[in-house]
């Protein structure tokens, strides 16, 4: 107790959250808590810019809302202004930054990291079955990259075991076979600074409804690199990628930036209260962020190691993202007993408990009263 | 003046909208205006699902929302229970059934409409280009069907004229030649009664942001009916399509049913924002809303058909939706000065001017306000 209060640079940011205090929340890492200002913003939207200004809030800012809420994102992973759009869910952006990546090539096949979030898996299969190329599972500590190597698509954090990859070092040995790198940042945007534009990576795509607090099933983010965007193909051709959306052309003719990866008409709802969630980053500093994190992951593994029949899953050290994964026969039984006890993480089949931590609100204390009721119940 | 009131048994409905006495919105074929109940639901939904129960909403009602509103959606288009998901846009909706509709298919043609909204058309050329087959423009009075032709696209109501197709007949001759047919209802949902399962229609979307009032950027929906669905394969093959998504199986087996449509994780803000606003049809027949419709429609065209310079593309007779569309030269400048007196509509380039007629709100004064701005303008 009390140790959160005197070392937590970042503890007044969690009064910016509507958070109750009486739950320990640790599942940040599958839907962030809302900050406070959502619900205003929500009903600014609601009731002025739709009920007063109608149709004309699409020329009061509404259409362009995908790049500007993407430029806000693009700050979070080092990318420039013009490169980050929201836009759809993960999964579609996948579809749509690996249907570009393979596009024309003539190599043979694409590889994914073998621990990688099932949808990431499922949509690569798609591509690969689209386009003619195999689908290779591979562990990323031993890619076996070769010259027939069209893509790597890599989860940044595994969503099981909380593992970060090292970015530059994989983005480095892609590139050193002459293909290209689609990174999944669902699990590491917001936890940890990340230098997309610096590393030369070749395609980026990203939830917002983790640590980024965006709401319940927000609009994901793709990043197209400025000189990738010319030549960034994909089937998904909706109207709003257009080059002149207005002009309603019978033919299809992508916008020259980043624009050209929109498809259908923009959700304005979610997309601005993700805007309004994304105004706290304005105020923290992500080397903060990581440090707090790290410490609040480091202190709750301390706690529960010990445990009986706990084993830690999470790689200890510096490779790893917000989490602690730990896996125990039990697994299932215990969350819903925690989830009871106001202690809420979630349960990943067969055997794994996850506990997120989210540094803008969550505490010292969390950990600890989490680590209690799980000593309690074993 | 006056004419409404008399005339008119959905006058009461109005106010169930927020919308301001002084405007006269006419442009509910683009953007429907909202009803009142929709800023309290999601206030309850940001403060109440997402602030107090966190992760857990997403078993207390948010998991099933796609299909629970998309049921809701199909009591407006015939479809019974099971048939209609909500999700993504309309665009990537249209892929999925038109990537669906030539899974596996012989036949060498993809047909669409000539006068299709855009994104349709960008598409079908998208979707004929993975697939090996020709993509062909014809107008719906004469599609020159054959044996080779695969999928027919077709606007139920054009976007620009504001004709309606009749979905009966065309259906019958699409199937006369043993090819598919996909319905875009974006123009008509909301409109007038569909029979998608009574005409045995293969495969439907639409928009759920005009006609029925969910709000910019609504999520759109997609009719997949129940004996369609097992043969319903496309490559967007997100998790929460899968038929045990919270298995996180590393193989894709589509869910049996209509949720196999489903990609990402749902974007529950705007679902619920758009559930909300599904409850005013609770207290409507559709055949109250097609007469009204018919009626103020017919009353703007008396008024307007005259005025100099204009031109009206609209069909006469009942082969219509909601909509006046009106030519003239000066298009562009008219419709700005009729938003400037507060008269709504909108411009499609290069020459017409587009008034749509949204019978739960819309009034015949405001067909005669319309027409009368209209008039001293020109």
């Amino acid at each position: 107790m009390g140790t959160g209060a005197r070392t937590d640079p970042l503890a007044h940011i969690r009064d910016l959250f509507d958070l109750d205090d009486d739950v320990v929340y640790l599942d940040g890492n599958s839907l962030g808590a809302p900050p406070k200002n959502v619900a205003a913003r929500v009903q600014e939207v609601v009731s002025r810019q739709w009920g007063r200004r109608l149709i004309r809030s699409w020329s009061e800012g509404w259409w362009e809302a995908p790049q500007r809420v993407g430029d806000r994102i693009g700050k979070l992973v080092g990318a420039a202004p013009g490169q980050v759009v929201v836009a759809d869910s993960t999964s579609v952006n996948l579809f749509k930054a690996l249907m570009a990546a393979v596009h024309g090539t003539d190599r043979a096949e694409i590889v994914v990291d073998a621990g990688t979030f099932p949808t990431d898996g499922y949509i690569a299969r798609s591509v690969a079955e689209l386009s003619g190329l195999t689908l290779r599972p591979a562990d990323p500590d031993d890619l076996a990259l070769s010259d027939t190597t069209a893509v790597v698509l890599l989860n940044h954090v595994d969503y099981r075991t909380g593992r970060l990859l090292d970015m530059a070092k994989l983005t480095e040995q892609v590139h050193a076979v002459g293909a290209k790198v689609v990174w999944d940042l669902c699990h590491s945007v917001g936890v940890l600074p990340i230098e997309l534009d610096a590393l030369n990576v070749n395609l980026a795509v990203g939830c917002t409804y983790k640590f980024l607090n965006g709401g319940p099933g927000s609009p994901a983010f793709l990043y197209v690199p400025t000189e990738a965007q010319p030549g960034f193909h994909q089937p998904l051709t909706g109207w709003t990628g257009h080059r002149s959306p207005f002009a309603m052309s019978p033919d299809y003719t992508p916008d020259p930036g980043v624009s050209r990866a929109r498809v259908g008409t923009p959700d304005i709802i979610s997309m601005l209260a993700l805007d309004a969630a994304l105004d706290v980053w304005d105020r923290v500093d992500l080397e903060d962020v990581r440090a707090k994190g790290l410490a609040l992951t480091a202190h709750f593994r301390d706690l529960v190691e010990d445990l009986p029949g706990i084993e830690v899953i999470t790689p200890d050290g510096e490779w790893r993202g917000h989490q602690v994964s730990l896996r125990h026969p039990d697994a299932a039984t215990l969350m819903r007993r925690l989830v009871e006890r106001q202690v809420i993480g979630d349960h990943r089949p067969p055997d794994v408990l996850r506990f997120g931590f989210a540094p803008l609100y969550n505490t010292f204390e969390d950990a600890e009263r989490a680590a209690t009721a799980l000593g309690e119940l074993l």
